[in-house]
């Protein structure tokens, strides 16, 4: 968010361009980019510029996820397909699930372009619906087993788990790993959950494949610099970075 | 979708414009507009420039709806409750309710703007989760019941119940007309759904204050001059529209 870029000179799309050109040209060791749309479209059209240009400036680079939260039924979900991959020109994405198929098959359409579905999110009322328990599973778990059977081994669509639920994580690690589906995982960092006891759930249920399993961090690799109490908010970002890393061993 | 607008004059964005201008000038009896948010993204920034125009030019005019069926966790929830409300000037929304009350209750921040929370959808796959029973109870019930509670009668939460669902409708409706939450259904015209029988639940429920319920038809208004086979697109809807207002007696 604007109030947390220290940066004064240039217009928002130009202050957001340069703080996170600033971390990423400076080469940290990340395995994909993944913007929230949210972050950049409470700028209007000056934060969505700002997006667009990040997306084009990395792409290849990196994978990027654009993190959107797409959920809507049939046509319109293809013309946020279209929004996601061809406008902004994302690698990937974050849906909903609560529309059902219907919702999710036009992000399928979409030649190397892959979606992670809500499985069990990362916030304090994930459960309100997610837990509740159907036919004597939890919701998380259908859609886990719903996308799995969607997917038919495709690998297009992975799951979004937050490392708040490590017990749920388990679950799903459980059911999306041996057709090799994709995890996106938030909750590390600021959020409070431990990224050495996520790696090491992750370790146990995807073995080689672990590399399929994304551990994200946003605000505390972004702000690391007030954490630091530095001015050089790009050595911040990458020194938590490259604590991060070797928490997770992953790389 | 601009396949289906009949101008070839001007870029995207002044198509767009002039498209829905000619309808809405021609004072159709309509009590909100609801435009997709997802047919003016998929066009990227023309698009969307045409949206924020068209909101500002019938603001006030009529409530105006902006179905973005966002759904994020808690300070995301927060960017995007001032994306929809303070760039985009909408006086409502539609938010998902995956995530729980933390992704809704940023959105009833804002003083006189309300939401619209997806309870029971319109389109085929709607009850793959949403009629998944938990405790005895469909999940689509939870939701209202939640949303409900959430709100405390303030009003500023309704529901989005497809037509196409009439028994849902029905339960749905018994559950939040007693505190005169208001309903946004979709799912008449194209979709197949009677505008009659649906009034005639919403009626029933409602009573005198039906005029909470919003019939929303789009395509089948639109597009009324492909099925009248005339050029005349803006003379096609209102008499679409109507037909429709007959249909439902409501005005």
């Amino acid at each position: 968010v604007l109030e947390k870029i220290p940066l004064k000179e240039g217009n928002t799309e130009a202050r957001i361009i340069h703080f996170y050109s600033s971390i990423l040209d400076a080469s940290p060791k990340v395995s994909a980019l993944k913007p929230n749309y949210a972050f950049f479209a409470q700028y209007g059209f000056e934060g969505l510029r700002a997006l667009r240009e990040l997306i084009a400036k990395y792409k290849g680079k990196y994978p990027i996820i654009l993190d959107a939260k797409r959920g809507d039924i049939s046509t319109s979900a293809g013309a946020y397909a279209r929004e996601i991959f061809e406008f902004y020109g994302a690698d990937a994405t974050t849906v909903s699930p609560y529309t059902g198929s219907d919702s999710i098959k036009p992000f399928m359409q979409f030649p190397d372009c892959f979606s992670y579905v809500l499985c069990r999110t990362s916030n304090p009322s994930a459960g309100e619906l997610q837990s509740l328990k159907a036919g004597g599973k939890p919701l998380y778990l259908h859609v886990a087993q719903n996308l799995a059977a969607l997917d038919e081994g495709k690998g297009l669509l992975g799951a979004v788990v937050g490392a708040t639920a490590p017990k749920e994580l388990r679950t799903i690690a459980k059911v999306l790993s041996p057709a090799k589906g994709p995890l996106l995982i938030p909750g590390v960092g600021s959020q409070g959950a431990s990224a050495k006891e996520t790696a090491k759930i992750l370790k146990r249920a995807y073995g080689e494949n672990v590399h399929l399993c994304l551990i994200n961090a946003s605000s505390s690799i972004n702000y690391a610099y007030l954490e630091q109490k530095t001015e050089d908010f790009a050595g911040a970002a990458l020194k938590e970075i490259e604590r991060m890393n070797k928490e997770i061993h992953i790389r």
